[in-house]
């Protein structure tokens, strides 16, 4: 945080000097704020004609309750946000657990086609024995035919 | 909502009566609060011999301020939350294409598992054939052996 700031605002229709580490774009914000909140007050026919006290305190209370709904919209985003948290932990184990199943099938896809070949080459080393064997005893039977049947 | 309410609250030893759809405990809450930050300013050196309206604006702008700020926290939490939002949805779209390759794979090792089972089966009847090819020849050569030499 920066330095301390002496700030003059005006608040219904008085200068307040204002100390403390908050910016001044924030303390105008702060003063239009509250400006709006008595102006709204001294506009309504149950207010105008009361004294200042009273025109204040209700000022406070409609501030007041403007802050207990962000807190408490604040505290309802909290949860959510602890419930989306939850969620993108299940969701990581889900996805974790699949990644570790996919690898395993893929190693098992990978350990098959190796397997495959070995019993393309066992075949091919039949096939080309019984031929082998066909040519010496002069016999002419087709060796896939049999091997098929 | 339910029907509306006409409520007594104690606000700086005066009593103000509040109509609306708030509850009483609500009300109170909110009456307790500004009585906290009234008495917090009496307190102050600075304010304590002041009147009535640098008081109340100074209660005034220490209410607005809980409420900036309160505000201020809502709203980092709403775009954390469309934060984890985008990444639920990231990391769904990542677990359905991860349950899809899964899918494939595991069909594939389904796939290949009857492709070698046909495989087993042809290098039973080559030998199969081959045994009986010598018997009928009178060979006692061992076929496994030739074949997988």
């Amino acid at each position: 945080m920066s330095s301390k700031n002496l700030i003059d605002v005006l608040i219904d229709g008085k200068i307040y000097q204002l100390y403390g580490y908050e910016s001044e774009e924030y303390l105008q914000r702060v003063a239009s704020y509250i400006n709006v909140k008595i102006s709204d007050i001294k506009k309504e026919e149950q207010y105008r004609r009361k004294g200042l006290e009273v025109q204040r305190t209700m000022v406070e209370i409609n501030i007041a309750d403007d802050y207990f709904k962000a807190k408490k919209q604040a505290d309802l985003l909290e949860a959510d946000l602890d419930n989306k948290d939850q969620q993108l932990y299940n969701l990581k184990c889900e996805l974790i657990a699949t990644q570790i199943r996919l690898a395993a099938s893929e190693k098992e896809v990978s350990n098959m086609q190796k397997e495959i070949v070995d019993y393309q080459k066992e075949i091919i080393r039949y096939e080309t024995l019984i031929k082998e064997r066909d040519r010496q005893e002069g016999n002419g039977n087709s060796v896939d035919s049999e091997a098929t049947q």
